[in-house]
């Protein structure tokens, strides 16, 4: 997504989630969500291979700065402050319009079935890119898979904080997806 | 899945990972997978809505037997310990034939996008099913949440495992399992 800016993709965003929301997923078509966003059908087709690829707008993005992030962490830090990097990289770039579609992205989500699978397979994604970028680091297996799981807890967890009811209007999602990676680090090391 | 028989439902799980992997996900119908398991389409579609929802078969079953393995745990054991007995419940319920179909319906899904996600959401099932069953024993959140996670990320590994190169015809899937269980318990307790 890049910085979110009021072109024409961010239209089409919002305006999905909108109708999504109003009439359902499944009564909804890429010709409403065109028409609401005030593009024709062939923009929208440059943007989305279809109205399911709406929702999940960003996941390349995302993917790439959770790896950035977690390449640039200083040398020598564990996978935990690694993954930090990573999610601090990636909810910078995260602003007011993404908290405010948040909990309509996940009623709209929550409704339909064919968005829930497309929905996990976005998070398998997220995963999947924080463990490479781990490796490459010289993190191994399992350490990797672990850190890359907990890293995702933590995204989800800090999101939904942010997007939650104790919202204020000046504090960014980076504080919550670290409040959540740190209680998820020491409920990590309380296990037994 | 229950104890596997080898009924109609069983029979239509093997034809349809066969047909996927000679011909394609997409190329394959019902009929091709009915006429293969020597059933009608009719009792194809007593035992599933439609040709995905055969490569999730089981997903109930599995969530049941973790989560009622949870449940049975000793009182007092900790989260990962609770987590073990699900596994082994779940793990003692699969025979030959689920080390026999694993790699191919691994090949299959890693074919099909239609099929990754699906299974995907099958993966957010179980863990779903482990964290309730967690919680349902008193343990909160975060830690139910990441054993869960851990949980999965178990049942994932030590499956791959046992259905992998240094099979031996004599071992089941438990061990592989709690082994894997084992290497992520320590893992967890060595990030940073």
């Amino acid at each position: 997504m890049a910085r979110w800016e009021p072109g024409a993709r961010e239209r089409l965003v919002v305006a999905a989630v909108d109708l999504f929301t109003e009439q359902g997923y499944d009564d909804t078509t890429v010709a409403e969500i065109a028409a609401r966003a005030g593009v024709t059908r062939s923009t929208f087709f440059r943007h989305f291979t279809d109205k399911r690829e709406v929702l999940v707008a960003g996941q390349e993005t995302l993917s790439r700065l959770l790896a950035e992030g977690i390449a640039q962490a200083p040398e020598g830090v564990g996978p935990l402050d690694a993954v930090a990097a990573g999610l601090a990289r990636a909810a910078d770039e995260m602003g007011p319009l993404n908290r405010e579609l948040g909990p309509r992205l996940k009623a709209a989500v929550a409704a339909s079935s064919e968005l829930q699978e497309r929905d996990a397979l976005k998070s398998v994604g997220l995963a999947a890119a924080m463990r490479t970028a781990l490796i490459e680091r010289g993190i191994e297996d399992p350490s990797a898979h672990l850190a890359a799981e907990i890293g995702l807890l933590a995204f989800k967890r800090g999101y939904a904080a942010w997007c939650g009811q104790d919202r204020r209007d000046d504090d960014g999602l980076a504080p919550h997806m670290l409040a959540a990676l740190d209680e998820l680090r020491t409920a990590a090391t309380l296990l037994r």
